[in-house]
């Protein structure tokens, strides 16, 4: 499976929210050490800053997502986030259904096919297996596996839940063996990325765990080389 | 009243909405073009872009607003658009409860609030005489009387509902006389805007009225020609 | 200021919510003995039920109140509810904007010209005196203070912020004298109940207070008393 | 498979929407009508009637479903519609996801668990083929599929798209053959009825081609006889 140029796996996908650590310059600031870590680890980091800084993000050599798309055509529409305009900032695909952004089934199935037709890679995020192997029929280049219930916890999916995880990544595989599968939710050490990745996943979604860290080098260091070694 | 330094009435407010014709590159040639007018005219004209164009159309002279804000505190809120987020682009304000991206009523409040503490305008648009009584009670900077069933409809709303203009404007003021009244929906020529005046406003919303129109300058020159001359 | 034959002033509206001790017969048993308090106290006790309880609740002599109305027309929406399938219940009237099922600013419009053109009480809830402005703007019969924070708290609002509370009744009367005023959130006794007229209003709205008590009838009884005597 | 005692296949599941034609009484009437038609023709004939009619509904002997039920667990949530209440009033399960009444999709996996944990049957709706697969991956009791474009066009989906239904079955049962399949969006007369039958699926949803037809009784016999020689 090929993306646009720069994704490659394991991939460490940090989702910047609304944090207010993250916002404008501080967001390239993070993305200027995601790019030494990625260059020095050889792991593949990408960056879903808030929209207003997708553009500025782009500038360097990291892959960067939207943190969702609405599910709309280009037109009348206040307000809303138009998949061609993300593909116009350079980025190279979004994260959908983000337990705290949440689609209606059909609109999942609108905005998967309008990326793609656009070039664009469609992370979609699942809250259970059942909801992962739904998604799964949806045909998203990407699923990540994120319990809700985990987010911003501090206790990592991919060592709270490993069964929901392994089983995540078998029944998405078995529907579409073209699916890359992550996982996240509480993701914060290196040994939470090794974890995910013995369970099958391609890399692992993080947000808090690298936003609120102390030192943004060091915690995304931890990851990286852990996603290298494993 | 004062807002930030750009920001002088009569104002012509452009919103880009989900247009695919003010996409990224677009958006800054139509920026180009308005900032030009209200050079040679005088009168100040705003522009309303899509969230990641937001940024670049700031490096303009003309003031530059976010197309709505969410509900939200800065934390862990995946895909929402965060008020101190559009502040860093140096955006000037924001419209809020477009017909195209209605607001619960108490959001409204909170957002308000939220912008003006950072020194951002709200521009509030209201459907009817009685919502712009209601959003009035609000306190925002800006009321913008937008009957929705005219959006888009090449009939102007000074025109077609004149009564519905000047008791708004009558109305908000007597609720709260520093409010600033603007009226949309259906504007597209200059005669348009020299009703709106006319009837109280202090300017007006437009969108398809420009965007869509074969000559952008021509379109931009006529509005605020009549603007300039009323 | 009349309504159908039931409503007097104060009003002691108890919303039964989605709570499992009041389904169905359930609903009906707190409805009888609130008929029998009401009878014996001469206080006037309305029931808001859950929607497929409507038809059963009416035929006590007790007026029935739905907890929303859905901003449609007859016609092709599954799942909505619909102002005049409240209305052949033979309800009253309906609560809106509560702050656990809010609206959007245009739709509380619409509904409170529908159910007047129903001849339904609209009891419009707000979550602050600023709101509380916004909403009486929109002529809806009854306003309802509710700030959402103390809802189900147990702290009543006509104690915890009887300014609130007397500066929202002082200013929605200004807007619209017609308007009857309750107050709600954090009512569960007499004083909660007295403060609250004391304040101005002409009733309580009441939910957890009632339904979670441990002997309806006496925690009924103690409200209705309370309101009698003040 | 078996359900409550009365469902039975090929099923005929008459959505009322909130059509005015079909209000408390008038809902009565046209299910004694639709009661009567299934006992002539042996064909079982379901009816989803407004909220608030539920309960009246249920009396006669004929199943009935809701339209539609929240996400919600018993509790605080006024104005919301929860599984518990629909089961006292005699349902036998719900419609859900409905193009008029969308889901996010994680809150479908709930509500199916819900509801089976309440013993009420699920009719999960789908808008394409994709979205069949993806919501029979959550294990519902039946899946409806649902073209919205031509819902309520008179266009019937078994004739316009039979390889849309017939797709959508084979893909279902392949996922989980326990599942039940329907279709429905424009059916109106018998031979729709026959087409769906012939393409595999075990009944129809159907509303404005009852409601709205001059002679509920005709109608229905129409849809009925076809079902039974089918």
């Amino acid at each position: 499976m090929t993306f646009k140029k720069s994704i490659k796996f394991p991939l460490i996908l940090v989702n910047l929210k609304s944090y207010y650590e993250t916002i404008g310059s501080k967001a390239e600031e993070l993305t200027k050490i995601a790019e030494e870590v990625a260059d020095s680890t050889g792991v593949c980091i990408g960056i879903a800053p808030q929209y207003m800084d997708l553009r500025q993000i782009d500038r360097f050599r990291i892959p960067v997502f939207s943190q969702h798309i609405d599910p709309i055509l280009p037109g009348a529409h206040t307000g809303h986030v138009l998949a061609e305009s993300v593909s116009a900032t350079g980025a190279v695909g979004a994260i959908l259904n983000h337990s705290e952004r949440r689609l209606e089934l059909s609109s999942i199935e609108m905005i998967v096919e309008r990326l793609r037709s656009l070039g664009l890679i469609s992370v979609v995020c699942a809250s259970s297996l059942r909801v992962a192997m739904a998604v799964a029929s949806l045909d998203p280049d990407m699923v990540a596996i994120e319990p809700p219930e985990l987010i911003g916890s501090g206790i990592a999916v991919s060592k709270a839940k490993p069964e929901v995880v392994s089983g995540s990544v078998e029944a998405i595989k078995r529907i579409n063996s073209r699916i890359v599968v992550l996982c996240g939710a509480g993701i914060s050490s290196g040994s939470d990325v090794h974890a995910a990745i013995q369970l099958g996943t391609s890399g692992v979604l993080v947000a808090s765990g690298i936003v609120k860290a102390p030192d943004w080098k060091k915690a995304l260091l931890d990851l990286a080389t852990s996603a290298a070694e494993t």
